[in-house]
């Protein structure tokens, strides 16, 4: 899709999620330049307006530093469900947000600049398979695990981005039939077992007491502290987890022929703690020949891999950016 | 990667099963010509040698109505495991193939002419793709129930491969993670729960008495016909079986955002006794607002669609062949 000299100007990339908005330049070599972040506003007076002028504002305390002209376009990573590539949120995170046309409304704001959106946890993905844990690599899962469970897919060197730009739903791989009911309605799904709060919610269940609500955000962060430390709830929570995510991993390994799963979030920096049942849990399930070869490592981008993803809907666009000419 | 005015040759296509070899002419609108069918060779006698000289023959008495220079090239649609684009073969149901290099074989055999190979269930949705129940979709999952579960993947208007030419192992998602050993050393997978041989001996268990073994490739027939009757074990068996495949289909439709997944193979032939308790299980499990937007259909094309598959390899090779310029 690339027509004439390669456009080298830096991307205004911005990540938004339930928890902090985020904003930086990313240059054509994927470095993340003067990232900007405010806590997601909250609360009865966090209404549609107010939220977009929170965004709004961030974008343009980034373009300070620069003349418009010297930007490419505006990537976006942001929580969903959303339309896409229209770019319209309803974000189960963001209760002020529904069928807000996000895009419409920064192609509005900011004239002259294209705008792109994709899912955060597809952006992630795109982040790690550009700079991060994926580099090289043409077949792979990304998995995002922290309040809830999401994921990207690349497959022959291409973002799948599904019929409606869905692709990568992990989370609602469904791994235990009869298992707990899940946010979407179902029974069993990933999500219901490994999300941050499905796995505090059971640790509760089983006598686990932190120093908060189970419910709290922080609460994952307390119980896989609890678990390094040896706490035997903690532990055996932590282990669940990692069993549900192993028997997830191991069907998308065998249906898809990856090389390579990439686990982030918050939960992923939990560890060993994590990854060893994980592994354990992965090798019992996964017995082709084939899927015995995937390798299943930690995000290596942190925070920032959301950010870089969104700038790489742009500087790789034939590889990450599919819908056709902006609008 | 086609080069040149269009090369509408027929294709030389091949479709080798556990149970039969078959070999036709396809021309570039995808009608089967002449084809010619054998059973493939059984027992002591069925050495490596053996099985080739079948294939060979097959395909010289089909060569027989054209001249060589009038063929485009050989398409191969074979049991697997196999390593790809390779085509060396180990055939699980063709023991007197193992490790055969069928692929090199055949180069030496008919020179002059390409060969392509690819795994039947592949060609299976491949065909059905570019001339049956997938025409005009973007993203689907076919798969293939009949003496195993196997499947291939249509994504963003291309096959998928994955990392050696494996994609599309359905049969190999969990649904029941402590559920019935699988042949592949796994348990839980969909082919230990609703491969023909698999409803079989669960329904034997449950004391249904055909007037064959359980074992018998005709005996999942023989259940289908007396759950159309009625007969409450064989129904029961047809049931736990579709709810299994509900379940698979679910993940896979959460997973990667399908349009339409098509079901094919000998049992998908029990029709609304399959397909009725198939259709509810998938409602009940796939529940994300995308994934129940999704059609579960049957195959259209019958026993050809292999044979369709294995042409397409060259008359759409932008869409389904991927490995490069041919050896």
């Amino acid at each position: 899709m690339t027509t004439g000299p390669e456009d080298r100007r830096p991307v205004l990339a911005v990540d938004l999620g339930g928890t902090k908005f985020a904003a930086a330049l990313v240059d054509c070599s994927g470095r993340v330049l003067g990232a900007q972040r405010v806590l997601t506003p909250r609360g009865d007076g966090a209404d549609a307006e107010v939220l977009f002028s929170n965004v709004a504002r961030l974008l343009e305390n980034v373009l300070s530093r620069v003349a418009q002209s010297e930007v490419r376009g505006i990537g976006i990573a942001s929580v969903g469900p959303m339309t896409w590539p229209q770019g319209v949120l309803s974000p189960v995170n963001i209760p002020g947000w529904r069928d807000f046309p996000l895009r419409d409304r920064l192609v509005e704001a900011f004239p002259g600049l294209p705008v792109r959106i994709h899912n955060d946890s597809v952006c992630l993905v795109i982040g790690e398979h550009w700079r991060g844990a994926g580099r090289g690599r043409s077949n792979l899962l990304g998995m995002v695990v922290s309040t809830g469970v999401g994921g990207g897919l690349i497959l022959g060197d291409r973002l799948i981005d599904g019929a409606g730009g869905n692709a990568g739903h992990i989370g609602h791989v469904i791994v235990e039939p009869d298992g707990p009911l899940c946010g979407c309605g179902g029974s069993g799904c990933l999500e219901a077992l490994a999300s941050g709060p499905a796995i505090c919610r059971w640790a509760h269940g089983e006598g686990w007491r932190p120093d908060t609500s189970a419910d709290d955000p922080d609460a994952a962060r307390l119980l896989a502290a609890d678990a390094a430390r040896g706490q035997p709830v903690a532990l055996a929570a932590m282990r669940r987890a990692a069993e549900a995510i192993g028997i997830a991993v191991a069907s998308a390994a065998q249906l898809l022929d990856l090389e390579v799963v990439i686990v982030g979030g918050g939960l992923a920096q939990a560890g060993p703690i994590l990854f060893s049942p994980l592994e354990d849990s992965f090798r019992r399930h996964a017995r082709l020949g084939f899927a015995r070869k995937v390798h299943v490592v930690p995000a290596a981008l942190g925070q920032d891999a959301g950010l870089v993803g969104a700038a790489a809907l742009y500087f790789e666009e034939a590889t990450y950016w599919h819908p056709g000419p902006d609008g």
